[in-house]
């Protein structure tokens, strides 16, 4: 029998999203009328804007005509593109980095997945709790771990707990590690770096010898100007795009929807999401079961992310207005009565 | 110090493609004005079809409208390519293949690499000897081999020899072995497998339990109505493009010009690469040179894909016509003066 890898047996426990699509399936189909409102996974509802538009049908008919029509392009990425990147990214910041130590790559989720085989398989890895499931799930299939325990973390992983107590921004850990993943603003908390957290991690990593593998996916919806975007960063003035405004009202409104709801809420004013504490007793497939049954609301429970995300649920600020809209009005109404 | 993967260090030998690059560029430093012909790497040249430029035009309109725009698609690829790709590849052969065993992924050659992490790393690969480097590189930085032998072979790593003898065509091997990768019509030496080779292939995986992969990158250039396009698959008619007709007219073209020129040309019948015999006493890095220095045509070694492509060079049929035409005359001015 040909042998395979023993780690994805260890992944029993599922991923998150397909577990939330087995309820939410469940649900609809007993209730086919249901208007439900998704505001779970964290994915965009705004039209691509004409300028990105545009560009795309150009290089479209660049491909289209012989005198233009061009193969393979270089394996780092358009040198057209580093250098904008360079000059939008880092530059416009005050931040020296060249073309050269830019790649281009084919999708940041696959990079997030690939990136661990540059280490050692006797690495140690630390991730925040709660925390994006790619991070651990593919440690996990790399072999850097022996199986989950009943709370659902990996005995060879370090876990650096994100509470209210520290604002879900955590500290270096106090062993030694290779990697450590962080990433802000974050996926799922909403927390968002300052300087002096950043200046902390980049001074342990250099005493410790440790990689820092930074996700700054969501930098674009920073809008207190003294936050970094980025962790080669010292901040600067900074234009955003109005689609990225859009989302962030959402993320203004459900703050203060679910403020208003009695609830506790963190994130949502540099970041796509709002992570909010649920009630006293109350777990987070608890409410989760609530809101999707009684206000037809889909969000994602914090205990998919990590023990340290029971007790929370993360709602998403990527959706239409109205939704937006009707679905704090509702959850307001199942909590408030 | 944070651990990295040594097994990356057994790639020392460096990647044939950077390799012919460097002496490429080397000789381009030297002779600025030469009109170099690059028949090296399979990259195409034609423009792209209008109706897919009228298909992509229309995609990018979709997601630039409100009404139309969608956000992430299913995982597994969009339900009505997985079905077209059902009817189009397989039930237009006679093949039973359902939507719900296809899966779109981003990028095949991102799939070459990564699909080896299934396998246990104590798994036993097998591949083709010449090779596609990625099958064995990504095995080797997976640590499933030691390192390399002087010969640049790896002693963890089955090699089937694939030589004039056995017409480029392995038989699979005498050792237990979990997989085995094949590609058919092969890169680089344009065999094409018959139905009896995968009968037997097919037969000797299900007694051994191997696994076979089965790359069918070059189907669409099959020309013999006999040969079979996938592992899957009972043979039957088939419309294919034009775009593939003008680039096995390049390969046509090849064959007969290397003929002329008194080589022995394997391939470019059904398959865009031509597999051409250096002469007696001539290395492959040996004729390499010479066709770049005296003819200006790049080409690829055959020693870069492993031991048993010592003594050719693989042309690529990826050019256009006229640059074809003149390669082909160049080549012959330059062997037979």
């Amino acid at each position: 029998m040909a042998r395979i890898n023993d780690h994805y047996l260890k992944l029993a426990g599922g991923y998150l999203f397909p577990e939330i699509g087995r309820r939410v399936r469940a649900f609809q189909e007993r209730n086919p009328k249901a208007d439900l409102i998704r505001l779970g996974i964290g994915d965009v509802v705004l039209p691509i804007g004409p300028s990105i538009r545009a560009a795309m049908h150009r290089a479209i008919d660049e491909l289209g005509a012989e005198e233009t029509f061009h193969g393979y392009g270089p394996e780092q990425g358009y040198d057209f593109l580093r250098e904008a990147i360079v000059q939008h990214d880092f530059k416009a910041r005050g931040v020296a980095v060249a073309p050269d130590e830019v790649f281009v790559s084919d999708g940041s989720k696959c990079d997030s997945g690939n990136i661990q085989e540059i280490f050692s398989s006797a690495a140690h890895v630390a991730v925040p709790d709660p925390v994006y499931p790619v991070y651990v799930d593919t440690n996990v299939m790399a072999g850097r771990t022996g199986p989950a325990a009943e709370d659902g973390s990996y005995p060879g992983i370090t876990y650096l707990p994100c509470t209210e107590h520290n604002h879900f921004r955590p500290a270096p850990p106090e062993q030694p590690v290779d990697l450590v993943y962080l990433c802000f603003p974050n996926n799922p908390t909403g927390a968002a770096a300052t300087r002096a957290d950043l200046e902390r991690w980049v001074a342990w990593a250099k005493q410790a010898d440790a990689v820092l593998l930074y996700d700054a996916a969501y930098e674009r919806y920073i809008r207190d100007p003294a936050l970094p975007h980025s962790i080669y960063e010292i901040p600067g003035a900074r234009e955003v795009a109005a689609s990225i405004d859009y989302y962030m009202e959402n993320a203004r409104l459900i703050r203060a929807g679910m403020t208003a709801a009695g609830l506790r809420v963190f994130g949502a004013e540099n970041a796509p999401y709002a992570w909010i504490a649920t009630p006293d007793g109350v777990g987070s497939w608890g409410l989760f079961d609530r809101l999707l049954h009684e206000a037809h609301v889909v969000c994602t429970p914090g205990a998919g992310f990590g023990a340290c995300g029971e007790g929370y649920l993360r709602l998403s600020a990527f959706g239409k207005r109205d939704r937006i809209e009707e679905a704090i009005a509702r959850v307001k109404k199942t909590l408030t009565g």
